[in-house]
Order: C-alpha cells, then sequence, then structure tokens
C-alpha cells in the first residue's frame, strides 16, 4: 500500500482534530483511500501541552523546518492561522513541491490569488475545503458539482456566532449583549468577538465563495460588510410580525460581468430554508441556472467538523497520488487562465428592499416628513407600522420599501436622522425575498 | 485539448438536458475541464420527435450499437431507465471499456452489486451522482468529503411527488386524492403514479445511499417501505398540534453491525430542518460521526437538475482522463473488497415512538381498554388527545407513544382493530425525533 507523508503546521485545536482523525481512524482512512495516510511530523512551537491524543516519540516538534525541509513529505497542512507566517510558510511548502491543504480564510481573503500562482508554479494542488463553511462540502461542491452551471446567487449564513446570537435574541428575547455574553459562556464566541460579529469573518469566506462561484480573482476589499450589533429584539419582532426572521447573510450575485458582494444583516422570509437554521449551524444557499435553489448545511466550526473537511482535502490529494494525478481540478474551480478580474457593484448602485425603523417623538407630522423625503428621494413605501401613542415618548415608525436604490435610501437614512422629532439614527435593514420553492 | 468522446443512451427528457448541456455550454465544460467534451452520437428509437435541441447530421441515431461498437467513444451515458435493456447495455459498455454514467436507480437498486464488479473486472468508472437526489451532490459528498466519518444516521426527502403532495394536505388542507390531482396537473406526478406514492422509488434512492454510507452491498429487499396514500389531513393537523408535520422519509441508522432501512411516511419536529423542506424539494439530512448533522437540499428530479448532476459525473471521468487517471475513487465510496454484506435490522424489532389515530365510536370504556392493550404489550402512552363528544360519530382518539417495540405495535394495532368500538384499522404513524441543532 502506498504510503502518503503527511505534516501539520499548527497544533491548536483544528491541527489537534486533523492529527487525532488520522492516527484514530487510519484504517478506515486505509481502507477508503487505499493510501496509508502516515501522520508523520507535527509542528507547534508549545510541545508540551496535553491534547488529548497521543503522538509517538518525535512526532511532535517545536519547529516547522523539520516539515518544510522533509522531501518525504508530501502534504503540508497549514493550520496555524493568520497572515503572517502562515503565508510565508505555506508559500515554502508550495514551491518545495508539496501539495498544501489549508483551513485558513484570512489568508486566503487577502493573498489568495498569489498563493494560487505560486502553486501553479509548482505544479501542486491547493485544498481548502475547511476554509469556508467548517464541514460542508462547498469547495468540492462549487468546483466540482455545479461544474455545468452559472452561479446566479448564493446567499450564506457563515458564521456560527453570528447565527447563535441571532437565535438568542429571536428565540428567547435576548439583547445582543445579552446573547453575545451566553455565546461567550458557552465557548460560541470569542472574548474579543469582534472578527465574527462585526462581519469580517464572513466576508473572508464570501471573498473565497464568490471567485469559485464566478470565476473571479478572490476579492475581499471590495465586499461590502456590516457586523449585527445593531440588531435589537424589537426589529426581530417586526420581522417575525411581516413573517421573516433577521440573519446575518453574505450574499452574492451575478449581474453578467459585475458581481454583487455584500455581508449585512438581511431580513428574510420564513418560506426562506435559511430561516431555520439556527443556532452555531452554517447554511449556504445556491441559485445555479441549471439546478435551481440548492442549500448546503452543517456545523461551519468546531474541531471535529472543520478536522473532517481537512481530512477530507488530504483524502482527496491522497487519491490523486495514488493514481500518479495532481492538479486534477483547478485550485478555483476555473483554470488560472481564465479567470476573471472582480468586478463588483459599487454599494450605490445596489437595488433592494429595505427596513426602515425610527424612534419618532410622536409629532404628528413627523411621518408626513418621512414621507415626503422618501417620496422625493423615488424611494416608494409599501407598509407603514406604527406602535405606541404617548406624546413624549420616541416610538417606534418601522416602513418597508419597495425595492429603491441604496444610494438614495442612505441620503434618505440622513435627512430623516436630521429630523427634530427623531433623535436617534433610524435602523436600516435589507430585505431579501427568495423564490419560492413550489 | 484532449476531447473525450461521449454518446448517450436514450433521449427522453434527461437524455435531451444533457445533450443541451454538453453542446450549449461546451464552452463553459471545455474552460472548467480543460477537455473537449464532444457528444459524439446520441442513440434514441424515436429520431423524429422534436427535441429542441440541435444535433448535427449523423448524432441522433435509432441504434444503440452505434455507440457500444465504437471504439472511439470514452464515456457512455444510460438514460433508458427501467431494468432490461438498460441492464444489458451498460454491462455491454463496461464491459467493452467503456466509462458508464448512469441515472438509473431502478437498476443500480436492484443490480448494482453485479453492475458494480463488472466496471471492476473491465477497470473503469461507473458514475451515478443523478440517480438518487438529482442535482444535490450526494453520491459525491458521501464518496469523498465525508470519508473520514461513520454515518450514524441519514434521513432523507428523496422523492418530489411524495413531498409536494404532503406539502398540499399539509399547507392547503387538500384530501390525498386532491393533492394528487394537483400534483398530476402540474406535472409533479405521472398519470400512473404508484411507484413514488407507494415509496418504492425512495426505496431505491435509499438501497444506493445505505450502500455507500455504511459500505455495505446494495440491498433493496429488506428495505420496509409504506406509501403516503393513508395520509390524512386529520393527521397532519394532530401532527401540527404537537408541533410536528408529516413527510415521506428515507431513513437508515447504524446500530454497529446492522443498519435499518426503512421508508414510511414519518412526524418529524418542526426543529428538524427537513420539516422546511416543501413542495418538489428533495433533501438529505445526515448524522455523522464527526461533522455531525448536515443536509443537502435541492431539486430531486427534472429535466436540467437531473442533467446538471450528470454532466458533473462526465466531467468528473473527463478530468481522471486527462490526468491519465481512472479508478481515483472507488464505486462505492469503498474498495470493493471492503464491502460488508448488508444486515439490515428487521422491522419488528425497530424501537421508535408512535402516532396511534383510531376512530372510535364514543364509548366511555374504549379507552380504557385501548390502553389496557397498550399497558399488557408493554407499550407506555405519552399523551391522549381525544376530539369530539356526540355519542354515535366516530370521534379520533390520538395516541403517542414512549419508545416503544414494533412488533409490539403492530401486535397491539391488530387488536385494537378488533374492538367493537373501533370501526376501522387504526392509523400508525412512526416518529423521529432529532438532535436539537444547538
Amino acid at each position: 500500500m502506498k504510503q502518503i507523508n503527511i505534516g501539520i503546521l499548527g497544533c491548536g485545536v483544528v491541527g489537534t482534530g486533523v492529527a487525532k482523525l488520522l492516527l484514530e481512524k487510519k484504517d478506515l482512512l486505509s481502507s477508503r483511500t487505499g493510501a496509508f495516510l502516515h501522520l508523520k511530523r507535527v509542528a507547534d512551537p508549545d510541545t508540551q501541552r496535553d491534547r488529548d491524543v497521543h503522538f509517538d516519540e518525535g512526532v511532535l516538534v517545536p519547529d516547522a523546518e523539520q516539515i518544510l525541509e522533509d522531501p518525504e513529505i508530501d502534504i503540508v497542512v497549514e493550520l496555524i492561522g493568520g497572515k503572517g507566517i502562515a503565508k510565508e510558510y505555506t508559500i515554502r511548502a508550495l514551491e518545495k513541491g508539496k501539495h498544501v491543504v489549508t483551513a485558513n480564510k484570512a489568508l486566503l481573503s487577502a493573498h489568495g490569488n498569489e498563493i494560487v500562482k505560486v502553486a501553479r508554479t509548482a505544479q501542486v494542488d491547493l485544498a481548502f475545503e475547511a476554509s469556508t463553511g467548517g464541514c460542508m462540502p462547498i469547495i468540492k461542491t462549487m468546483r466540482e458539482s455545479l461544474i455545468a452551471n452559472n452561479i446566479r446567487s448564493m446567499s450564506a449564513i457563515l458564521n456560527g456566532t453570528c447565527n447563535y446570537i441571532l437565535t438568542r435574541i429571536s428565540k428567547h428575547g435576548d439583547s445582543f449583549e445579552k446573547a453575545l455574553k451566553t455565546a461567550q459562556e458557552k465557548g460560541f464566541a470569542e472574548a474579543e468577538p469582534s472578527l465574527d460579529i462585526d462581519g469580517h469573518d464572513s466576508s473572508h469566506k464570501l471573498a473565497i465563495l464568490n471567485s469559485l462561484a464566478h470565476g473571479i480573482d478572490i476579492n475581499l476589499d471590495d465586499i461590502h460588510v456590516e457586523g449585527i450589533s445593531c440588531i435589537k429584539p424589537i426589529d426581530i419582532r417586526f420581522a417575525a410580525n411581516f413573517g421573516y426572521d433577521i440573519k446575518l447573510l453574505a450574499i452574492s450575485k451575478s449581474h453578467g460581468e459585475q458581481v454583487e458582494a455584500r455581508v449585512h444583516p438581511t431580513m428574510i422570509p420564513l418560506s426562506n430554508p435559511l430561516a431555520h437554521v439556527t443556532g452555531v449551524m452554517n447554511a449556504v444557499a445556491i441559485d445555479a441556472d441549471e439546478t435551481g435553489p440548492t442549500m448546503l448545511y452543517g456545523h461551519g466550526a468546531g474541531m471535529m467538523p472543520t478536522a473532517s473537511a481537512v481530512v477530507s482535502d488530504i483524502a482527496d490529494i491522497a487519491r490523486n497520488l495514488i493514481v500518479s494525478a495532481k492538479r486534477r481540478v483547478p485550485i478555483l474551480g476555473y483554470p488560472e487562465d481564465n479567470i476573471k478580474k472582480a468586478d463588483i457593484l459599487p454599494m450605490k448602485d445596489l437595488y433592494t428592499r429595505y427596513y426602515i425603523r425610527c424612534a419618532a417623538v410622536d409629532n404628528p407630522g413627523v411621518l408626513s416628513k418621512i414621507s415626503g423625503i422618501l417620496g422625493e428621494l423615488g424611494i416608494s413605501i409599501e407598509s407603514v407600522h406604527q406602535k405606541g401613542k404617548n406624546a413624549n415618548d420616541a416610538v417606534p415608525v418601522v416602513m418597508i420599501t419597495h425595492e429603491a436604490k441604496e444610494e438614495n435610501v442612505i441620503r434618505a437614512i440622513d435627512r430623516i436622522s436630521a429630523l427634530d422629532s427623531i433623535p436617534d439614527k433610524p435602523v436600516l435593514i435589507r430585505i431579501e425575498d427568495n423564490n419560492t420553492q413550489e
């Protein structure tokens, strides 16, 4: 039986999970791949920590050089994370002719195009199923299963922390702060949660999916990103009244040459399967021209779900090596020659429907002023909802618009904010309606 | 650019869809695979019918021999369907050293083990993504993405006709007969719908998935199958009262050596994502030991969704041929040497919860008689619901049991049916509770 030698860089949570799988499931993996996936070395500066996995003498070493410089190592698994040393090691491994498996979305979304070029020059494989959507096989689905399709749109819940918090607000009426605290207590949110709740983790993943979906460069900079900290229980209650829920969605839509790419809290109808993705679960809904609507659903993070995806990449490369094949599937799904420059639709040119909530001091004229502003900017209102009547307190006024242009809506919000009877900046949530399923 | 020659056997709905994709998307497919996927020949006895696709002179022929005997053809796509001539042609194509792509679940579920052996002897690939779950990449997910996982359980909606009918009953209160008629009018049900509504189409697909999930022989005969024609609006209303919906599920669960395999109407809680799969949509929920719960969702049938899956198989084989690889992934996910004989748990040994509805002539003693029977057979009742009080009409009595053994429940139903105050055979629906997601 052919032996494939594997080196893991970084033995944190996911690295430990991958080591566990390679060691504890070696018979299953040999049986299914026909090769012995041999974990030759694991490099991590901390070799002393108890990891609940047994390494043979000499496997766990402090020094990455023992992987990068070992000519016997076929596959390097980069699980250090971040954009610093992880980038250097990834590029060195590729240049040494090693295939690389990584779960590093921050690295790929920032430097993916450069890394793809290095892999191409070195004629090796680069696999990254675990970078996006955890155990969901979204990268494989894009690169292989949807090969005959043009992707019309993609809407995805890609951050379990945010989805858990929004579920707490929606199902338990928690405030954002209380929901975040619960998430932290349960280990679903970091002590420093901003990468997740500000939407940036989702935008890293969207940059990767967007490239695969549309055959374009990986492009992070032009993605519009908003987080969830502005979402209040009252917004979720209003949404529920209209038959909607609020999710942090990563959205990509194709308009021929231009592509929408945005991450923000989004109102979606309960008839949309994404509305029923609760807690820490993730999902990617894709509307492609031949398949119509499809969805993948699963854990987007966590030790073993992520390790499962990393090992599926290792097995894929091993299956290549057994038949003496490599670079069987292009890294980004399209051959590098055919990757186009990303042309992202500027956010101001977006057309969609909007939910606008203002806290208005109940002045009989305020609604007429607001409608006046919206009317002047060509924004037509589908419905208005006003609750409570106390003369001195601010009462919420909620408006749902018909499809309108983003730059006009932003201008309207600025003008509404300037009204005397509107003490706080209005809350704006974009609405996505979905194709019905039946 | 390498040219891969393709022959399609059978140009019905799906065959036409595949031809359309290969012809109309040839640039996309060449760009993504790096090969020219050349539709060399299509064989169908009816060469005259208008198919809304343009074939060059000599491509559409009446005679399959022009594909089977053509040494230039690399990949044969079998889309004739059924177990007759399709079996003969599939085996001949494999024996001639051609790779075969098929969407034929009836053939694979009945003769798959024999066909896999022929492919193995001939050292060619056999791909069948479109046989199960339409455009959902469930076969690829099982064979490749879940490679490091043991599948604990699988619950799937695999028949769009049944799901459409149940959705009509659930959302519109239609009777089964009316819902079936609507499905037929919309083209979602055949004029002769029994293969679908009796559950046999789902069992064909479950036989295939079961084999991939557990590394066992394809086994259709031991799958317990019930259809949906017994489902009444009243059952769906009761289910809704308890926070459940009723779906036709194909269920597989692993108990070490033994595997459950059953297709029947099933009550599932609304917190289960499958409860929100409506209309003709299909979904497969998998609980694997490393990933935890996952789900794929999409169209399980239809011309272009199915053709999309067939073409993904063609592209997969083409990508193998370009790098001079074949049989890169074992046909059933496990090497043929490691496929175990299927050991299906006898239905009588199943333990689950049950919904039992009797129409009882409202005799004050009837409930005590029923509970007596259940008690004697060790079946404990979680709750009882009785509606209406007219002394002479039959009123529905609904019971939900705790987990009980199937053979005892069947015995209880027989004894309850024999009571004077129970005019009709009670309705029995199995309940599946799911692991919560949060």
